[in-house]
């Protein structure tokens, strides 16, 4: 084994076999925290994106908090619902791509796969940042670091999915209940002790900044439309319904009601108690996130119960980033299956994972990581537009899927399945409009330019299956066969070569290129005395170039012999030392290059492997055999 | 012709046909600039050499700059009268690693050849360094700019020598001509105004800084062997006999006396300048060199007479930089067709120059530059050991010579060699006492590891040539062939492959690794359908590794099938278009790469060229394929 192959098995671990990629069924208990880890943890950020906006309108504005709050809890609730008749519909997974390419259009599915690709890195982008910040939330002085912080989770997600991590609920269900008993008794304790208690809230010592702006229509369509990013994740469960227990539909619809509920109560909660604790929440300020800030609001200053909730904050944070790990592969493949990516992300590693498209993921949400510095509140305006895109898509595929397949009730789905299209196509209107100025352009620009290149790969591989079909293919006669060994001098080097053409054509020439007019006597009386069998060919070069007479001879023999099979044999000897191949020219490389590149030509190297030089070495007895060594 | 041939037409020139290379002799007018460039710049550094060590002694050490010029040229009339007998006794040229290794030993002939080489990399760096140095001291404000200009002149000379310089005395004539000619009337005239119309010289506004020694033997060792740097390129005549008209020798000789007289002219009367002008020359100080110093002694402030002796004296200091150009790679090549460097060394380029020493040259002596901040004073102390270990090795040949062929006066001429050897042996000894501290360790260490490498290549060709001899070599019957074709998939492309293997052996099969069991079973029909008559194998692969199972089946055929030769085919088809190789996992290179390693085994690329897609692009129509494009 190399020293790479043994590097390779401490990173990634020795390869495993095919068999081993099985399938786990899950109950509902550790389904949830597998799935719903994306869609919980957005509000970690969902109601922070609300008060940037209303911040602008000061104290007025944050009265606002709330009733934004409710808004996006209404939509949520359309889009579950919406969602639930899709996992009853796809119960082998329904997931944009496949259900706006089944029923609307293979175009429109890649306008949904490229919006869900660009989705899957802005989702490992934004909960890789947004977990930085709770911690740097609980250590300030770690601010400066945010780039190279984010950078290095990226790198060690990377790596953990590069070995394969088994998506095993247990895994997954310590920390996502974790974040679900502190968030909600941080939340309820909250409640409990102001309206019960009447214990005030902790003051935060902020200062409220000075309103630029009134209330407009406008400012709360922007808010909205930041805090809509509590929606991600929201349609994990409906790509997964395959691994639940059966009833799969049915738990896979119940797990889904659930997640939503749980985020719906989550993201209200968050949102009153900064709405009530005056939090102040302003870009570049201080860059304390709102989670922080609310449990200071709840805690006071106590480093250990805020310190909890923002690890377990950061936690599922990053257990999100890791979700997209398994999506962002697994579209690919499907869509490289599909011919419209790159062969090789279809390609199962040695240890079952999609390793091109987890690299892939890793370098696209670093490239986004260093643009925007790790900065969470900057990389959000680009994630509603790919997340509303794949949902209006998904939903307008589900009504024209019942209009095909009708089935009981078919008018009353088509009814839902329409509200949740619309719906979302309105808010896709609003974040397009609110957002564009604020770098959601680059999505706009992307996700075309993706659909494009989806378009480019897929006439490719259709051009080659053209190309390549076996249709209308008619055998020929074999043609005869001219071999052509390069030889440069007499010596055991070029003997296996001699051999090996006198194997495989009876038509055979040495060519021998000249480049010093004293060389080519001696050739020709080794060859005499040596070879005798084999017509040799001198070429002159005037230029002493050794390539270009090769190229030009071959050329020659294509045009006397048309028709004919031609096989260039280039002998070369294998050194066994490294530092020895600067001894020599390298010639055989460079006509390699060349000759290969003659249609028509097939270029074959025979090698002559050169026993390694005894340990004693024989230099100085070596010295008796004179100046000329032969080449 | 590709861009690049292009590019490279238009900086290196076209190709120059082999019957170009000729050989010019010269008269003894034209043969002297040629030749004598290098000798005569040394008096541009030798007199501040001097000075640099002196001056810490102040005014009284001051006062010995003549004493120690006149015991320099002392030692050039012996260098000379030694080498005028070289001159003679070797007709065809005399270089120190021919006189070494024919009247001694190879092994002191290759201390001669490495002392040569590190010379001639010096000569480069510091005729540049000082040339620049000139310049500088006209315009100062360049001053910070040295290292970079120092590089700048050093590409261009690599350039223009990769481009081919006919060594043609008229291109040398005017600027050593020029150099000799301003030179001799600045010393004639300063000597004649000062004595004879009794004009006081132009006090120079420099402090004459404390000293801080006083003059001990030591200091002026120190500042001797510092001086020696004015012998340097002494020895260029006796390398060049064959280039003067005949009678070759005498010319040769009448040359080299004519040019040591006027080497020691100059160096003479500028250190007789330096001293009465009371010339300040320290390290770091200021930069101005000692020949504007001189200048400004004798011309006091007049811009337009010292710029002219500074111009002439950056020429020829260039020129003799040039040289080394000609004789490092004349030498390499030489050392390389006796098999103690790289053999690529000796191969004349398209344009007839020895191209691979030329950028070996150019490499070297830009990283001394680097190194050394092209400060000149700082290259000095390097230089004289390698200079003087070649002109004692090349003495002490020639006493072994007369030793040996004896003739007329050979008593005589040996003793005029043994004195020049053990003179120079004793200046070299105390270069070496003197100057290991100041940087000459350097070259120390060197010499010796370049004759190392020198062994280690010869030993490494030797080895060769018992490798390869063809003595003892017996001819063995063909053995049987077996041919291994790698398929994926049964296309168009695989075809010519599968036809290649027929043509060539009788016993062929196909090996098709086994990743996904459903497409064995559709490429086992399409086998049926299309090929029939190669059996096909099937290999498992339960990691999904290609190049695993390929390698480890064919080892198994080998051990199978001892003594047969198996060539293994490998199908590939090539696209048109750049990007389109990223749409492929380009797995026949991988595989080539690991079969070819196998020793005893073939290795074949049969290509299938793909015919470029029409413009109008097809990609719609195509769509109607379907999803699933094979390969």
């Amino acid at each position: 084994m190399s020293g790479w192959s043994i590097l390779r098995r401490i990173i990634f671990g020795a390869p495993l076999p095919t068999e081993q990629a099985e399938f786990q069924r899950l109950p509902k208990i550790l389904a949830l925290p597998v799935f719903a880890s994306d869609a919980l943890s957005s509000s970690a950020y969902a109601t922070q994106e609300i008060l940037l906006n209303l911040t602008l309108a000061g104290l007025v504005g944050m009265r606002f908090t709330l009733p934004l709050t409710m808004a996006i809890l209404v939509l949520l609730a359309i889009v579950t619902t919406s969602y639930t008749q899709t996992v009853y519909a796809y119960p082998s997974g329904g997931g944009a791509y496949i259900v706006a390419s089944d029923n609307l259009s293979v175009q429109l599915g890649l306008f949904a796969a490229a919006a869900l690709l660009t989705d899957y890195v802005l989702t490992v982008a934004v909960s890789v940042a947004a977990g930085i910040q709770q911690l740097t939330s609980l250590a300030p002085s770690l601010y400066p670091l945010t780039t190279h912080l984010c950078l290095l989770v990226i790198l060690t997600i990377t790596l953990t999915n590069l070995r394969g991590v088994k998506e095993s609920g247990t895994l997954f269900a310590f920390p996502v209940y974790f974040f679900l008993a502190s968030m909600y008794a941080m939340i309820v304790w909250g409640i409990f002790s102001h309206h019960v208690l009447r214990q005030p809230l902790h003051p935060l010592n902020q200062t409220i900044p000075a309103a630029t702006t009134v209330v407009t229509a406008g400012l709360l369509l922007k808010a909205f439309s930041s805090g809509c990013a509590a929606l991600t994740g929201v349609e994990a469960i409906s790509n997964g319904v395959r691994a639940f227990r059966p009833p799969e539909s049915r738990n896979a619809a119940v797990t889904l009601l659930v997640m939503s509920a749980l985020l719906g109560g989550l993201t209200l909660g968050i949102s009153y108690l900064a709405q009530v604790g005056h939090v102040v929440y302003t870009h570049g300020m201080d860059q304390e996130s709102v989670v922080s800030l609310v449990a200071r609001v709840v805690f006071g200053d106590n480093v250990v119960w805020r310190g909890m909730i923002l690890i377990a904050t950061t936690l599922i944070l990053l257990l999100a980033a890791n979700t997209s790990y398994a999506d962002f592969p697994r579209l690919s493949a499907i869509l490289a299956r599909d011919g419209f990516m790159p062969r090789q992300l279809a390609n199962l590693g040695d240890r079952l994972v999609y390793s091109n498209g987890i690299i892939l993921l890793g370098v696209f949400s670093s490239i986004l990581i260093v643009a925007f510095h790790g900065h969470v509140d900057r990389l959000i305006p680009l994630y509603a537009v790919g997340v509303f895109l794949s949902f209006t898509l998904s939903q307008a595929g589900m009504v024209k899927h019942w209009f095909r397949y009708r089935g009981k009730h078919w008018q009353w789905k088509a009814a839902i399945n329409g509200l949740g299209a619309v719906t979302t196509a309105v808010v896709l209107t609003v974040v397009i409009v609110e957002k564009t100025l604020q770098g959601a352009w680059i999505v706009l620009v992307l996700i075309p330019a993706i659909v494009w290149i989806f378009q480019r790969v897929h006439a490719h591989y259709q051009y080659l299956r053209s190309q390549l079909t076996m249709i209308g293919y008619e055998t020929e006669p074999l043609p005869p066969h001219t071999v052509l060994v390069l030889v440069h001098n007499v010596h055991r080097g070029v003997m296996p070569a001699l051999n090996y053409a006198r194997e495989i054509s009876s038509d055979v020439r040495a060519l021998h290129i000249e480049i010093d007019p004293t060389n080519t006597q001696i050739l020709k009386t080794r060859w005499n005395q040596w070879v005798q069998d084999i017509p040799l060919v001198i070429v002159e070069s005037p230029y002493r170039s050794l390539v270009g007479p090769i190229v030009e001879y071959i050329r020659q023999v294509r045009i006397d012999h048309p028709g004919h099979l031609v096989t260039v044999v280039v002998p070369e000897f294998v050194v066994t030392r490294w530092w020895e191949r600067f001894l020599h020219a390298n010639s055989a490389f460079l006509i390699k290059m060349a000759v290969a590149n003659i249609p028509g030509v097939v270029v074959t190297n025979v090698r002559y492997y050169l026993k390694p030089p005894q340990a004693n070495g024989s230099s100085s007895q070596n010295l008796l055999y004179g100046r000329n060594p032969s080449r």
